[in-house]
């Protein structure tokens, strides 16, 4: 089945869980962009319509044209592809609003191309949409974009990305407070040297993430759902990040944290009816301090980047 | 069925696995010690016979009778009990000689005592063994010692042992060189700091072994086996460390290192017959420096501490 057109979700991802700083992400199910791809005879990529945000529309300048780019030139594919995005995820929240572009654009052209990639491949072109957007060229964002559910980035040289399953009524809960931070400054603030104390904590604590989502054991991922060493820092440039914290494990959540460098900040819980909950807690903060806020209830997305049939 | 005797095998651990360092150890099938343990009418415990090491038999004096004593001292029972030790783990040898008699002794006694007690509450009774033999109350060793396979200490405060699955053909090759090393020696030659990128990268691998055991995926296991941190430094006081490690990587090892805070060197395998040419290669080393030596090879024991029927 040759088809030249395909309609994807492209889904928003929480990074930086909590002990899992800079290696776990983890794909959400309702809150994501819209993109359609299209062969085209033409080589190269066009975004022929970007809607719901501002942001460039140049190939080179646009991250879903230079992933695109990135995999084009490791295709035998002659033709070229034109792109429109529905843009929902807001660029700057900290739930990989860049990923989703770029992991979207990707994962389409390998369905129109009949799946040359695989999703490894994938991951690592879309990581040079990272790289446009951020400087960095980092994984964990389209890591679970690509793959769905959790992930890990074991390694970056070669890189290594091990998909971790969800607890089927695991639920996210994300609160977006309508303030920049910007990401320079959430960089600056870390320090660069931490305690072997602080470090045996965080990997005894990721070691009980990863095997709580294993057995699903909703207890063991909320008692391992600390952060002992960013987290402290970087919620300082989030104005009541410690009341939406209490908030929401007050409201039944199983762990809070920092979503990306923030300012979003995530909750995971077990079932719908607690995440819920939880977005009440959150909102309410916010309402008290003055400052506009999205929420996003989801449901952990266990396949990433999916078609959507219109 | 109301035993008055028990013979148990008392298994010896690995602990500080790689990444895993002061949080993940295993259990070893076939190495170990051998433990009678006796009710009698009488209070107290008295270690009535200890074959194959000098150690001390006064009750207050050995790890087997402080567990022991720690165990009584939350339990209805009335009565004592009456221990033989045969001792075949060598003291100071880093694969867990005090956490397996510390071990079998709670664990026996826990059975003739129909369990009372969980295995959380008997690593715990344990851990008294272990602060009597180094001054630390650490767990490392007698978690998996009682929980069987591998376990992982994910924090002292409230305890918490996480049990991990062992992959079915995974096998342990320990060479303990016949030489001192202090455990004071290779504490104090630890850093404080470490960086945050270092830190980073041993719990991308913790999650990456951890994943790797509960999906039986052998060459992520192998991947993950790194230690940039403590192995880099521990392993100079170990003669003959890097060929050793070298030899066991080239004869098909999936990873090696430091056994606790050695002189031991572990590396696991996958199938016997790759285990046996590991072990062929470390011995070479230790033959060719002139360093006397014992070498196990054993299967991952699932159960920890278990009954030997006579």
């Amino acid at each position: 089945m040759n088809r030249s057109e395909i309609n994807v979700f492209c889904p928003a991802t929480i990074a930086n869980i909590s002990c899992g700083f800079d290696v776990l992400g983890v794909a959400l199910d309702s809150v994501g962009d819209g993109m359609v791809v299209r062969k085209r005879a033409e080589k190269g990529i066009t975004i022929v319509k970007l809607e719901g945000q501002k942001l460039p529309m140049e190939t080179a300048l646009n991250v879903a044209g230079v992933a695109g780019l990135a995999l084009l030139e490791k295709s035998d594919y002659e033709g070229g592809f034109d792109i429109e995005i529905n843009k929902k995820i807001k660029a700057g929240s900290g739930i990989g609003s860049s990923a989703a572009s770029a992991s979207g654009a990707v994962w389409a052209m390998n369905e129109l191309l009949e799946r040359p990639f695989t999703k490894l491949e994938l991951v690592e072109f879309a990581m040079e949409g990272e790289r446009l957007a951020s400087g960095v060229a980092h994984a964990d964002n389209v890591a679970p974009a690509i793959f769905g559910s959790f992930t890990l980035v074991r390694s970056y040289a070669p890189l290594d990305i091990v998909p971790i399953p969800s607890p089927s009524e695991l639920y996210a809960t994300v609160i977006h407070p309508q303030i920049e931070v910007k990401t320079s400054d959430s960089r600056k603030i870390l320090k660069t040297n931490i305690t072997l104390k602080e470090g045996i904590k965080q990997w005894g604590n990721l070691g009980g993430l990863v095997a709580g989502l294993f057995t699903q054991d909703y207890a063991l991922i909320g008692r391992s759902l600390e952060d002992h060493i960013v987290e402290p820092i970087r919620s300082i440039l989030i104005p009541g990040f410690d009341q939406v914290k209490s908030g929401a494990m007050h409201a039944g959540a199983l762990g809070c944290g920092i979503s990306g460098s923030g300012p979003s900040i995530f909750a995971f819980s077990k079932g719908q009816d607690t995440a819920n909950k939880v977005a009440a807690s959150m909102k309410k903060v916010y309402r008290n301090i003055g400052i506009e806020y999205d929420v996003h209830v989801s449901k952990i997305n266990s396949q990433g980047v999916r078609e959507m049939r219109t």
